[in-house]
């Protein structure tokens, strides 16, 4: 099995080398600009994990996986437009608006989410690109929740804006790997609990959202409850977690 | 046979029943706006006329004729928006920002985009939603070099910006029917034809594109050629392509 780092180092070759659609002109320059903006890669390193876990070499889920990153991707271009969230910086970089335009960042992220699709259907199966259908529209959901304020309810509000991609993350790598539909069950259930955590790990690191409603002591404790979920719903599934559970710690305790 | 307005009253009325996924909340509203903005559905409609002639029910095509008016959709609302053409109209009634603001403007058009691969991963190959992603790819592509004035030649420009997706609309239709790849060859000429055809005709209309290169004179002869061409393309269609040609028919002497 290779290490999460291992796999972080795949994706990341992946993505250095994707050949994006010549059509595109000079439009692609900031594609790549927003693909190469430093990230953690979570999305496409927990998509290879759950690939590999199920019996493949995680190569074969790298277009997969490269699919979530192009729509996360995707989401944080628009989502940083003026009209939006209106950040000029991200991870210490110009935003993709910011370096380049409001238009071409547009653009940039319309190219980046048709890009996505055109990778997870390389595979022969149209379930791959389904499922990430529903997960982009289920985030998409959740932004327009978000900026609005009409949210039902915090767990309605992260289930899909952040929840819907982690869970596609495991989704999409169980077509890859042919898990038929009725042995997929405890695979998607920690899938959905993994998003939950990832979010309330990150409201802590940025001090808003459970824990402006939960307080720091709560939105920790929260945190711990979500992780022991997930390690639950891991030890659920029959196959080999280590990595995966891996992964479940580091998130857990990340510090970035 | 069905005739061109009666293959429009089929995608009208699919359309108008077209169940937006639940997960969008308040977001469908401005996809619902942008999608019932009143339209002349050429690209749908051809879609259908194609998979008829091809043997098909024309409703069997309905779910990819969709999928490429939502494309189509997609591109009008952000490229109405103000960093790119600034159009506070569409057809008589507000653009998408101008009624609904810039950022759900954003997120309808990405929502149109992850609807419209939906529709075409509904079929069970996977060559609908991957011939759907290049022509997006393209014509996203031709919208960069247009802003950027950065286009090699007129006819590339319009190949991609205008042409992909019509190509697609005879490409798709093609996918639902089943038509080997090698027996695509003569329909996919014709789809080819269609988009310069269509494009020249709208710059007549408009009297900007090919008017202002050519002149008047020159455009309306640059458009009967197109339409002779396109015609000769059809007659080399094994195929009763009675319905295609009144479209092309009609196209070539549209008024609107």
């Amino acid at each position: 099995m290779r290490t999460p780092d291992e796999l972080r180092a795949l994706v990341e070759a992946y993505l250095g080398e994707l050949a994006l659609t010549p059509e595109l002109h000079g439009q692609a320059e900031s594609v790549r600009y927003a693909i190469e903006s430093p990230g953690k890669r979570v999305r496409p390193v927990i998509c290879l994990a759950t690939a590999e876990a199920a019996g493949l070499e995680p190569e074969a889920a790298l277009p997969a996986g490269a699919a979530l990153e192009l729509v996360h991707c995707f989401s944080l271009v628009h989502d940083d437009l003026p009209p939006l969230d209106n950040d000029a910086e991200r991870r210490g970089q110009p935003s993709t608006w910011a370096r380049f335009g409001e238009g071409i960042a547009v653009l940039a992220g319309d190219a980046l989410l048709a890009e996505a699709f055109r990778l997870a259907l390389s595979y022969p199966t149209p379930h791959v690109g389904r499922e990430l259908a529903q997960a982009t529209l289920g985030m998409i959901g959740g932004q327009y929740l978000d900026i609005t304020g009409s949210a039902p309810d915090e767990a309605t509000l992260h289930r899909l804006k952040t929840g819907a991609l982690f869970a596609a993350s495991v989704g999409l790598a169980l077509w890859v790997a042919e898990i038929p539909e009725p042995q997929q069950r405890a695979w998607r259930e920690f899938g959905g609990e993994l998003g939950l955590l990832f979010q309330i790990v990150d409201d802590i690191l940025d001090g808003d959202g459970y824990v402006v409603s939960h307080g720091a002591d709560g939105a920790r404790r929260l945190a711990d409850e979500a992780a022991e979920r997930t390690r639950a719903r891991l030890d659920g599934i029959d196959a080999d977690i280590s990595v995966l559970r891996e992964i479940v710690d580091g998130l857990a305790v990340r510090t970035a």
